[in-house]
């Protein structure tokens, strides 16, 4: 039996053919910024995988999706896409693949990767924290995911975390992903430069993206470090303050920020602890997905289709 | 089949019998402030109810306690009570009556009572918010409730909400309870007082609680509105933010705050409408308790061991 995942990202659209022993057997990605209609984009994939000769053998469609709702099937306003409003992208799926095809947030479908087959398949309490164009999230509630009345649970990213903050694309102000984000991470350059930190690389990039901060930061760049630090604490104060939801016994971190190889998760860990209520600390994880961050999605994806298949 | 279900408040402590038709056969509350030990709060119920004829009725006890662990049957930390430290109160009972007994968090507890009992019979995704002496919150989530992986999931209360806000029992600042619980409405009275508030009643009041508030509110005390009305905005923004975790169909708010027959239910519906992320707008329900205050906590510590009996 093989599923097709597809990872819906603000950046970047990977998708791959994953078989009956798990393996991710193709792959292949787009950008997102060249889809302005889904349907163009569901016929390049139908295309590209009728040349490999993999749509006859597809049984299920998974697909993670920001703003993605698990139970209509839709990406309700997603304040990082081009697509706005109401998107139904399992039925435009569905009508071009006629095979069942489900949906969800593109965090709970990472979640859902990490405890199938990445770092948290020891876990049933924990929770995914996407760090991408925006930021993500996943809980997992007594090895279920939680999805909330309407298929909408879990969207930490636009909980405030710093009042009248900064403006976000959901037009409210100070969200977790204003600061947290890659993107979030750029603001934090163009927020915090000054005419006294001429000494620093970072400050002498053009256009500098959040793996210019990382790298810099790596290599002691002063002004780098600041914003990396900056970035861990509210991340870190912020993933205290979540715990008091769902108690989790670790968050899994997940992303290019997070993965990135320097000590951003031991900072986040540090501030994380500090700011923690009493009854929780000393308790929490900070993870690292182990997996390479487009085949999460994807397998998580996957995963989901596997297992709708498996239940009907 | 006769169970005890106990609650226990920062101000006072409620315990009742149960009947195997849902009756509340007999109850009674005493002083939280009179028992510095447990132990001794255990002998006087224990007393109390041998001399109704009750104690050997009693095949489970089930106990709703600030901080509870459903996991442990400890109580842990609880900042607004004299019992310092860990506690393990299921076990004192158990020792003392000799049958099964349960303890989860005072807040679960109630939200376990609303939805057998109470005003959220209809829901499976819904969170209980409890305004007493603090703020505590029973998060239900697909039906049942999230403990988290160590039992303390749902502490909704301790969310900080105003950075570097007013300090906290649990030692932390700006926690939502220190403005939305009965105590915090009295500071919020020391912190908006003014010599430009001659005329209001409740400037002139020596030591007034929160029921006096709400009372002059009612009455249309300008100063009183004040407090309610901000009151109702932090509450109201809080919840909003809050909606990312579990995405409710209705908070059901419990305790004196909420029951008084004023607006302030409305007012917090407002506040939270204007703070929602789009994806939530116009969804989600701010209910009032049906059940009498204590009753609605004692019922639901009562169905804890219920629920627990039926699955021995």
């Amino acid at each position: 039996m093989n599923v097709l995942g597809i990872d819906i990202g603000g950046t970047s659209i990977e998708y791959g053919v994953v078989n009956e022993n798990s393996q991710l057997i193709y792959e292949n990605d787009v950008l997102t910024s060249n889809y302005d209609n889904p349907r163009a984009l569901i016929e390049y994939i139908y295309d590209d995988l009728s040349k490999k000769r993999l749509v006859e053998s597809l049984e299920g469609i998974g697909i993670g999706a920001p703003n993605g709702n698990f139970f209509t099937g839709r990406i309700e306003y997603a304040p990082n896409l081009k697509w706005k409003g109401i998107v139904p992208l399992a039925d435009y799926f569905k009508e071009k693949f006629d095979i069942p095809t489900l949906l969800t947030n593109d965090a709970n479908a990472a979640a859902l990767g990490e405890m199938l087959y990445g770092n948290a398949r020891d876990l049933k309490d924990f929770v995914t924290i996407t760090l991408g164009t925006g930021v993500g999230s996943g809980v997992v509630s007594d090895g279920k995911l939680v999805y909330g009345h309407d298929g909408f649970a879990g969207e930490y990213g636009h909980i405030r975390v710093i009042p009248d903050g900064r403006m976000c694309g959901c037009q409210r102000k100070g969200c977790l992903e204003t600061y947290c984000s890659s993107t979030g991470v750029v603001r934090s350059i163009y927020e915090m430069s000054s005419v006294n930190k001429p000494f620093s690389v970072l400050s002498n990039i053009e256009n500098p993206n959040a793996k210019d901060v990382f790298d810099l930061a790596d290599e002691n760049d002063l002004f780098a470090l600041e914003i990396v630090d900056y970035t861990a604490q509210i991340l870190g104060s912020a993933l205290a303050d979540f715990a008091c939801f769902s108690s989790p016994k670790a968050y899994v971190l997940f992303g290019g920020i997070a993965q990135h190889k320097g000590d951003f998760a031991k900072k986040v860990k540090h501030y994380m602890e500090e700011n923690l209520l009493v009854i929780y600390k000393d308790k929490i994880d900070i993870r690292i997905s182990a997996l390479h961050n487009s085949n999460a999605a994807v397998l998580g994806a996957a995963a989901l289709a596997v297992h709708a298949l498996k239940n009907l």
